[in-house]
């Protein structure tokens, strides 16, 4: 079982492959270029490094959100595109259920923090039992202030990943009842890894994925454009 | 600064960038083909993808042992030819030390190990305060069985990464008197991103490098022929 996953959801761009539960090649990028100028390139010097062709792929997989509006919709787009090309079928995952694939360490309370703008970090929460990840928190948008609430009840140390670890970490540090930590910065952020493997283990618990056309993004909240339409209509 | 990581130690291979202490490209490849066929074309995929030229590269780094003979030389090979050509500084780092920084987590005893066949191991030891890495055991190759003793005096959960964790772990299941786990599957292997992101550290403590003359492989034992050239003289 061969698995592309792709990962767009917000500066960095990656593309991986991963065969029965393995990841065999990997492009990460971290460089601020928009994702419509780099995916592409991403993808194709994955599967090339692999000398794996798109037809061999056998599912693709992309973080469906949260996360930038713009990057998420890249992300679903270019996946649906290259499904409905081979007829393959699609897994859309979580952006911080990849993440926690990737920090599965029975120690921590695993705590992926993307940076939502506004003061907001969408987040969410898990605990690993022997590497098995339990869920304690669903995704959301969080106002820091909140998610300390919510991890309060929670025993152990949290530890934060992803694009918003340091402002959470930032944020914390005056906060002395909640122990964390950050993850090692050259694994801190979203990665493709994270997606295909997340996906791999879907379709290990029997899960085939859904069509390109059933594969929709997981915003999560509004766009500001549509906050402020709604604001302008109360 | 920017510097070029590359890893070819044992059966993965990798080259990544990182700028200031921060990841920018990582290519990652795990499919058993040769370095020689794949090594190149790895490093090429991660300038490219993030706009890079060689010129560019302050820096170069190479995991520089332990590992398989062949691979080790094919990096430090690769690596003194692009400093030589270009006239830049190369960090030599050990792949043990490069996987711990990947992995640089206060909660564990951290032990990276490298499968060195013969029931031995290539393995060391570190411990993590607030991220930052203190060396408990130096690389070695250790049979299980003298890793273990050496673990026992340390108290916390030992954390195995790198290719011979599984066989670790397989190991120790039936040793109850050392607790351990393994880190995320994604993120176990050898990687370029700690080998780069190792010598950004040392060069922020001053260290600026060395020529690519002066560069060399750290093999820590002796080759196969060597050792049966040594019994049949004895």
């Amino acid at each position: 079982m061969l698995i592309l996953g792709i990962e767009t959801s917000a500066v960095s761009a990656g593309a991986a492959l991963v065969r029965d539960g393995k990841l065999i090649s990997e492009s990460f990028l971290n460089v601020g270029l928009t994702h419509s100028e780099t995916l592409m390139e991403v993808v194709d010097s994955c599967l090339q490094n692999a000398g794996v062709a798109v037809g061999d792929v056998d599912a693709f997989a992309v973080s469906k959100g949260p996360g930038s509006f713009t990057g998420v919709r890249i992300g679903v787009s270019a996946v649906k595109g290259l499904a409905f090309g081979t007829g393959k079928p699609v897994y859309g995952i979580s952006t911080l259920e990849a993440m926690a694939c990737g920090a599965a360490l029975d120690a921590y309370l695993i705590c992926p923090v993307m940076d939502a703008r506004c003061m907001q970090v969408y987040s969410a929460l898990f605990r690993s039992e022997n590497g098995e990840l339990k869920r304690l928190l669903p995704d959301a948008p969080r106002k820091l202030a909140e998610l300390r609430e919510e991890l309060a009840p929670f025993d152990g140390t949290v530890l934060f990943l992803g694009d918003g670890a340091d402002l959470a970490a930032s944020w914390f540090s005056d906060k002395p009842e909640i122990k964390f930590c950050v993850f090692p910065e050259i694994f801190k952020y979203q990665r493709a890894a994270g997606v295909a493997f997340a996906a791999s283990m879907r379709y290990n618990e029997g899960d085939m994925g859904e069509t390109a056309a059933a594969l929709t993004p997981s915003y999560l909240r509004l766009s500001q454009a549509e906050r402020e339409k709604q604001r302008r209509t109360q």
